[in-house]
């Protein structure tokens, strides 16, 4: 039997960085679909997983990664996906969501074998998640519409390497089953 | 040139699992070496980092690992050792320091070639934590009495299997040069 | 400084695989150039490391992978590129060539910092490896008429991630330096 | 339902290290246990997998560890423990069967849950690879009788640890069922 978790990747964001201005319309288009996914993930039991770079912090005992995202002038991308108090957070260093992070044993506590992916950047860590993921034999479900990107010529590709060669589903987030 | 860390494992407990209670009176013994340690690398500019386990709970941006630990009964035997605003911080599974956490990444991107492991438990986590840090190419340095253990006899076999398989230095907290 | 080390991907192969067909005509073409890359990487004294599957076969020690390549009906587009007596080997279970093998410990005992990688499959492997490489701060060039893909489209916009995201200089065969 | 493979680890050597006068001693005492092992593995359809280093060499396509151990001066410790046309094999760097190899994913493809550790150095790659086992939800056993040492009473701490904290099972070799 399939459990899920819905992950969200790296939505905790200052939006400071160099082409943060080709991302954020991308994101404010996918920003709905995601609150939606969350929505339903937590109505139905299902674990909301966030998984956020730190932008070079590690002092998380201070939850600054929430603060300093809301502080920014972004506070309108960050606050409809805030974690709440049953949401699970993992840090991870930067690019894939598996690399030296403990997420994979979080997901083994928790029987998890199919993650569903959404948040940002599709063409970057959604990708790279969505390999690592699948080389750990779990099942990948992404929704293309809550997904942002930088460059929409390569997220529609990386869209594509990830269902012919990481087996991903890849689908609508309204049509996404938990 | 060597650049050193402060290695700070899992002090950060509720010292509630069923081997605590010969944990205990080890940690007392050890507690102001690590608090010296912790307080001369501080002066001296040396990275602190802890490292620690999160008891099964991963809300991080709660920082409830340290409100839990500081609501149990061994109140005492954190408050000493508790991460300054300068601390950095990193969530492990369990076992070892190094096993997929970013633990390596952060030590890079400090140019640390050097690690002085500290805290519990010797004959556990620190011992596979110098096994995984020599693996790494790390220097790995271990004051003795300042790492806490349950069994004597297999916490002075780990030091010495960390000395002999390891490369590791072995010496007393006072004479730790950073 | 750099020290490189060209990398052989996949080319011992037999070409038994459903997408074959796709795959075996842009061997074909990259061939000549891997040839090259090869010759001048033996001349110079730079590492060739061929990195390979095995086919769900683990018995290296019986030379089987190149045999059973020898053996089936494309032996023409192995026989060319078959590893010399100074050709390091590291057999991968699939996927990208430094998930679970030595290779990168096998990189720092040869000081390398920078891999040329060709072979096979753009989209795929190579893709895969660039990435994990540049995670591994080590340099990547991917020399584009070298590598040989199953869809054409999915390895011109692999190359363009690689490019921009991985920070990987794609430049003809010829023009590469060792 | 368990299903067990035999690991082998290191019998492959020159025993030309500097501890090897420490170690021949030992192996030669491990020997006809290992061979047990090794015979009724093979007669029960169990899998054997050879993990060995490479000394530093990396042309397993030459078949070359084998060679180098047989025209040694230790050939008789190595001849009884020959891989046979069955046996798997895997090239592991250094440390742990597990770090940087395909092990793992090589037992997963298996459906192994189970690992019987035998081999050298007890005090060394066994502990390693028993405490890797352990953190990949492996069952381990260890034959105290089908491993060799350098240390005694290392060796010895060291099977404690594998039994106390990797839940490892320690018995003789003549008592393992697969």
């Amino acid at each position: 039997m399939s459990r899920s978790a819905l992950i969200v990747i790296d939505m905790l964001n200052t939006y400071s960085h160099p082409d943060a201005e080709h991302l954020i319309p991308s994101v404010r288009e996918a920003l709905p679909h995601i609150v939606g996914l969350i929505e339903r993930a937590r109505d139905g039991g299902v674990p909301v997983i966030y998984v956020n770079d730190n932008f070079g912090e590690w002092r998380s005992h201070h939850g600054e990664i929430i603060e300093t995202t809301l502080a920014g002038p972004h506070r309108g991308l960050v606050e409809p996906v805030l974690p709440d108090s049953d949401s699970l957070f993992v840090v991870k260093a930067r690019h894939s969501i598996f690399y030296e992070t403990p997420l994979s044993y979080l997901l083994s506590q928790l029987d998890v074998n199919r993650v569903v992916l959404c948040g940002q950047v599709t063409e970057q860590c959604v990708l790279y998640s969505a390999l690592d993921a699948h080389i750990r034999h779990l099942d990948v479900t992404v929704p293309d519409d809550a997904v942002a990107h930088i460059h929409q010529d390569l997220a529609h590709a990386s869209l594509r390497l990830m269902e012919r060669n990481m087996n991903a589903s890849i689908r609508k987030a309204a049509s996404v089953e938990f």
